[in-house]
């Protein structure tokens, strides 16, 4: 079994992430913790609560304190037109949800659960980096303590979404996710490069809400205005970005990866850019040496990951 | 006939492509003009009349100030492992070549034969875009009358070489670059994403040499450096940079571009990278909006290139 942490900004291709993370019978969703990004904290995690809530989620939610790791930056603009007012499609999510939070800050929560299960946690963590930096910040022990860390985020050899540089992830706090970059952990890096290439058809949504119940029902009403939106890029479809980062946690053999150093941008046009130095490439001494290897996902069996999450969001409760 | 500037720094991949200028049928070389980079303004001035006295090429020699665009940024380290300590391969160029030099600027030089020859000059540069970048700044005006622009430089789709992010021409003068790439002008992009594809082996450049006489026995003295040291990249070749950009001339056909606005990173850890808005792609509002688009070469038919370049090199004088 997978111990997991998912740390993420529901949003709706996280709803159908914390999904797949929840029915998959070779994962242990042990945490959520809440970060902004598809909508401010308070929403993601009011949202991450009514998930929690409808689809009987024993995982605790613990929130994250919804600002970027650089005091400099200020998020105030949600995407709300990909996913909703309300961060889950406008499907009129409850204003409050009668369930407790951890009391913990989701950067505590973090440390102390990876400390309690030392080697064995891995983090996927689909929204902004803030979370994973500041737990880095306050404890920079658990880089040795994590098993694994896996990011939906960042473009490397394909254009940005936010900017033509960067992708969103990234671009809304850059400095968090250089440090999470850069700490001696290993991260692999679901990025556009991959994740732009799955895209999930109405018609696999419509019979995956067949099959699945109630759950995958209300999956399939969150995310009508995320494939209404994604028209102008996809036919009629969804790009399942961060299903795709849970995919590589059971089946890393679906990717193919790029092992190398990765610095994001701060500043400048660039900001938010992620950039590999590939393993074997000579380069003078630059602001690329000795940090570890990480992994950059170049390529995907698409095809395979979509019938994989279709599986497992399709199975009878 | 093509009417050409050149605007270099010999450089060894410089003086292969300076006498397929001079060679090929089509093309009228009106001009050099001089700029740092591989070695000292004063070291690649000194080799252009080197090459023009050894080739008699009739074009005259116009010296650039050897000034980054942004005065911040002082030029002083030369690629002598790469270029020799003569910027030509270490064959003992003459300390100083008894032959007049253009009185005027490189940037005067650029705007007084553009102006004399409205709509029919292309400028192709292959050094640092410092020169054409003050001659926009001192006649803005040019860019209208200027036929179109080739630039061998930067990396798009795939790493740089001084930097992951960025290629030595782009990354010398980064400040230059931008002006060039944003001026209303018309700029095709001739960078590692294809220049790296064009190897010219050891064996082709012998056969270039003893079927070219006097001049490609020199090209091919002044290579063996440069193929010594691209010994750690390619096997038994040179990477003819330079050369692919004046084929695009005469040959576009065997290119690929990709058409979008175009910016070049100044500052920060992706410092010179060249960073294209692909057209057709929807961005928030940003530092590509308005801005023309211009041409990335993203391919290369790298054999018929060669073909072309070994073709011309070959010509009996």
């Amino acid at each position: 079994m997978h111990k997991v942490i998912f740390d993420t900004d529901p949003g709706i291709d996280d709803a159908m992430a914390l999904l797949f993370l929840h029915q998959h019978p070779e994962i242990d969703l042990i945490g959520i913790t809440t970060v902004f990004g598809n909508a401010s904290v308070e929403t993601t995690t009011r949202n991450a609560l009514f998930l929690k809530r409808e689809w009987s989620i024993p995982a605790p939610v613990a929130k994250g304190d919804g600002k970027a790791f650089n005091p400099m930056r200020n998020p105030t603009d949600w995407p709300v037109m990909i996913h909703g007012h309300d961060g889950l499609g406008n499907i009129d999510v409850p204003d409050t949800i009668d369930l407790p939070l951890d009391p913990r800050p989701a950067q505590r929560f973090i440390i102390d659960t990876v400390r309690e299960n030392p080697g064995e946690v891995t983090l996927i963590a689909v929204g902004r980096m803030s979370n994973l930096a500041f737990a880095l910040k306050e404890d920079p022990e658990i880089a040795a303590l994590v098993k694994q860390v896996i990011v939906m985020g960042g473009a490397f050899d394909v254009p940005g979404n936010i900017t033509p540089a960067a992708e969103a992830n990234i671009h809304g706090d850059p400095e968090a996710a250089d440090v999470v970059m850069t700490a001696p952990w290993t991260v692999t890096v679901v990025g556009l490069d991959v994740t732009m290439q799955t895209v999930m058809t109405r018609t696999l949504l419509n019979e995956i809400a067949e099959a699945g119940g109630a759950r995958a029902k209300l999956l399939s009403d969150i995310s009508q205005l995320y494939i209404d939106f994604y028209g102008r890029h996809v036919k009629d479809g969804m790009v399942v970005h961060d299903s795709c980062a849970c995919v590589y946690l059971v089946a890393p053999e679906l990717f193919t990866t790029r092992s190398g150093a990765i610095r994001v941008v701060a500043g400048g046009i660039a900001d938010g850019q992620t950039i590999q130095k590939p393993d074997g490439r000579a380069f003078p001494p630059g602001n690329w040496d000795d940090l570890p290897s990480q992994n950059a996902c170049t390529g995907i069996d698409a095809d395979a990951v979509l019938a994989l999450i279709a599986e497992t969001l399709s199975r009878p409760v």
